[in-house]
Parts: C-alpha cells; sequence; structure tokens
C-alpha cells in the first residue's frame, strides 16, 4: 500500500493512495487503516512529507560507483551520520540554497521508514520492523562537508532533506530502478542491487547501535552521478516501485 | 529554578526542585508552573532525564585546553554533529560499554536546553530562547571514532548520554566550573570561560542552520583531561550553579 500525509481544506490527514486518488484515513500511519470514506484526486490535495521522524539517520558512501567516482575505497561497515530532521520537505516544496557560492550537490537515496520500536534487530527481521520506502533527495553543501569533516550541517540546512511523494509499504528494495533528472536530463541512474550493504544489512547495522522507533527514517546512500544544482533546477528523483518525488530549487 | 523529572508511584511528572525535595507540577515543562501540592524528598523519587529531545546536537573541541590536548588547530566555527536522543540516560542509570576491548572516554559537558521554536538567533537573542543548562557525559567510543571519521556512531550507542539531574534556567553559563570525578579521583575541572565558542555564539550557529524546537538539546564540548572508563567506575560531573550527575558503567 501506499501511505501518504496531505492536507486538504485546512486538515492533515493521512491517506492510501490508490492511482491518481487518495483515499483519507482517520487512523495513524502505524494503525490498521479505517477509512473515513472521503477520496480525493492527488491534484486536489497538497502532499505533505509523509513521515516527521524523531531520528534522521543517513548512511555515507554505500554504492560501489559512487565509492568510485569518489576516489575512497569500498568501506567495510556502513559510514553513519544524522541529519536535522527539520531538514525534510515535501514533494512539490522548494530546496533553498545556503549559499550563493558553494557547490550544493543533489544525491537520489531510497529512505526506510521505521515501522515498530526495535533494538539489535537481525538481517532477517528487519522486515518485520520495516514499515516502507520512500524516496529522498539528500541534499549536501560540499564546500562545508569537505571544510567540517562532519557531514552534518552540511546537510542538515532546512528544506535539505525532500521527502516523498509517499511510502510503499510492499517492495522488495533489493533490485530497483533509482533514478534523477535535473531539469529533464537524466543524471543518476542505477539500481539498488549496487549497494554495498543492503537495506537489511543496513538495518542490523543502526539497530545494533541506536533503538529506533516507528516513525524514524534511514536515508541509505545515493548512486553514482551526483552533480551541483543552482537556483531555479527542478530535481526529480524516482524509484521503480515507489514514485516520483520532485522538487524545485531557488 | 530547577525543572527535573521524575518517576513516583509509577507516575511520571515534572516537578521543581528546592534543596533537598521536589514540588511536583502538573504543568509540563515549558509552562508557566502549576503545582499539584505533592512534594517529595529528593531521595525517595527516580529522577528521570530531565528532557526528552526531538535532536541531540553536538559540538565538538571547544575548550582551548583540549585543542591543545587533542593536537589539533583551534577551529574557526565551531564543528557540529548529530547523536541518537534515544542514547540519552537520567542521574543514576548505568552506562553500558559498547566494547570490551574499544577505547570509551567520559567528556563532561553543559547542555543547552532549547525553550522555543526559533530559527537565525543573533547572539543578543539567544538567551530568549534557551529555557536552562543541565550536564552531560558525552561518552564516546575513540576507536570507533577514529576509525568512522564521521563520529555518530562512536557517541550514540544507547546509554551513551547522561543527561541531569535537572535543568536550572538562571544561570549564567559563561563562567561556570565544569568537573569530572572518575571514582572520586578528579579528571576534568575546568570552567566555561575556557570555551571557543560560548553559548550564545554556539546557539546563533546552530539556528542559523536548523530550526530548534523546544526540547532539543545542544551539548557544547569538553575541557581538557578526558579518559577511558572501565567496566565498575562511578563517573561524576558537576557543573556550578547545576548540580551534580552521576553514573555507573557495566
Amino acid at each position: 500500500m501506499r501511505f501518504a500525509r496531505f492536507s486538504k481544506n485546512g486538515q492533515t490527514t493521512f491517506g492510501v493512495v490508490e492511482g491518481d486518488a487518495v483515499k483519507a484515513l482517520r487512523s495513524g500511519l502505524f494503525e490498521t487503516p479505517e477509512y473515513t470514506g472521503e477520496e480525493y484526486a492527488l491534484a486536489d490535495v497538497q502532499l505533505l512529507a509523509p513521515v516527521q521522524p524523531g531520528k534522521l539517520v543517513c548512511v555515507g558512501l554505500n554504492y560501489r560507483l559512487h565509492a568510485e567516482e569518489s576516489g575512497v575505497p569500498v568501506p567495510a561497515e556502513p559510514m553513519l551520520f544524522m541529519c536535522s530532521p527539520e531538514a525534510i520537505i515535501a514533494n512539490g516544496d522548494t530546496i533553498v540554497l545556503d549559499s550563493d557560492k558553494d557547490r550544493v550537490d543533489f544525491e537520489a537515496e531510497i529512505a526506510i521508514v521505521v515501522g515498530s520500536r526495535c533494538k539489535n534487530v537481525s538481517q532477517d527481521q528487519a522486515k518485520d520492523h520495516i514499515f516502507g520506502y520512500t524516496c529522498a533527495n539528500d541534499v549536501s553543501n560540499r564546500d562545508l562537508q569537505r571544510k567540517d569533516g562532519q557531514f552534518t550541517r552540511a546537510k542538515s540546512f532546512d528544506t535539505y532533506k525532500p521527502l516523498g511523494p509517499w511510502i510503499e509499504t510492499e517492495l522488495d528494495p533489493d533490485n530497483v530502478a533509482i533514478q534523477l533528472w535535473q531539469n529533464g536530463e537524466l543524471r543518476q541512474s542505477s539500481n539498488t542491487n549496487d549497494m554495498i550493504f543492503p537495506i537489511k544489512r543496513i538495518f542490523e547495522f543502526v539497530s545494533s547501535i541506536m533503538t529506533l522507533n516507528p516513525g524514524d527514517v534511514i536515508i541509505t546512500g545515493t548512486p553514482s552521478g551526483v552533480g551541483p544544482m543552482k537556483r531555479g533546477d527542478t530535481i526529480d528523483i524516482e524509484i521503480e516501485g515507489i514514485g516520483r518525488l520532485s522538487n524545485t530549487v531557488k
């Protein structure tokens, strides 16, 4: 199922997306769906970021080709950092560059939405604790990333984490195409099967460190082809089986 | 005032600490205090971490002497990273080492508790958005910190962020003693006047990047004298004008 969060007539509601329509829910995201009976065309509602996580955990360098283009060796373990959940914006929202001079890159990523409170989850059990998947843009100020060493500032500016358009709960995440277009030109085109650490290994690793809660989000690294954005750009990210996340830049 | 969160008779309550007693509140942390009329001896309640932050933002290297002992130049800007808020434990709780072999250090720090939702706060306005201050231990696995480059894993294991014992709202944070004892032996002894970036500058810097919310916590770096802990240790951190945070290690 596809769970969206949306605003309609000044009210914020979860809903289930079917084709070009969304059926409103009175239930929350992690409950058995209870429908209100109201249904809207997707074009007539404002999509919001599908989840407001407590924790936004990020994985660096997780695609083989991106490791090669970055000129760094393939890591032996996932490399983690965290970003401000306040950086999250929805499909259709605007990425506001923090600098006129610095290089600020797009990074298409598949995001895991945690479904239940858990710790020390094995790879085999990971899918029992994952609610679903969505698209993310891990917008990164490369100059600050290099200067700081730590990635948090470079990637935590408000608006730097577009997330959406909705959460797909029925996806096999290990073999789906992931693509990014800048103003309609294809810039990133890969498949999650190029991941160094697959989704279940990332989940095992993160949950071996920190207790995870429903709604926490883990973004899982970007494939090759990253590049700088400029004001006026439109960035579209599509993950096979999920959908398309589209944002403009100013 | 000193605001604590505590458990008594299976109920979790905020309270105002006066001397050795705590007066229970029916109000929340950021509201005008409304007293229930109940009062307990501090010894008869279980203190909890005084706040459960959405974001736990950390500043690296912020005392001149600690920069010297670490052999790194004094930074030109605060260096930020983020840790899992699930790592937070209360006064009296136990730090559980993640490894038998790695070096895991204590780090005494003064913590800022954010009081209101804010962005782009100037140094002059910072105090209007700060609710108060408490003590923190920024427990750090040095081997993982070195190995990962990013600090999040090394400092985010559950139990690695003791916080408390309570929040002091009436403190001038720029000239208070900060001390740490390991099994009664003084290991860190400094003053916040040795900070490279004072509290108000840190607040300005963090809020220039990310929107802050009430209850968010910023820990502000540790002075010189850090060192490794072992199982069975007791670590006491005292900040002048706040109080003492005491935890054991296993």
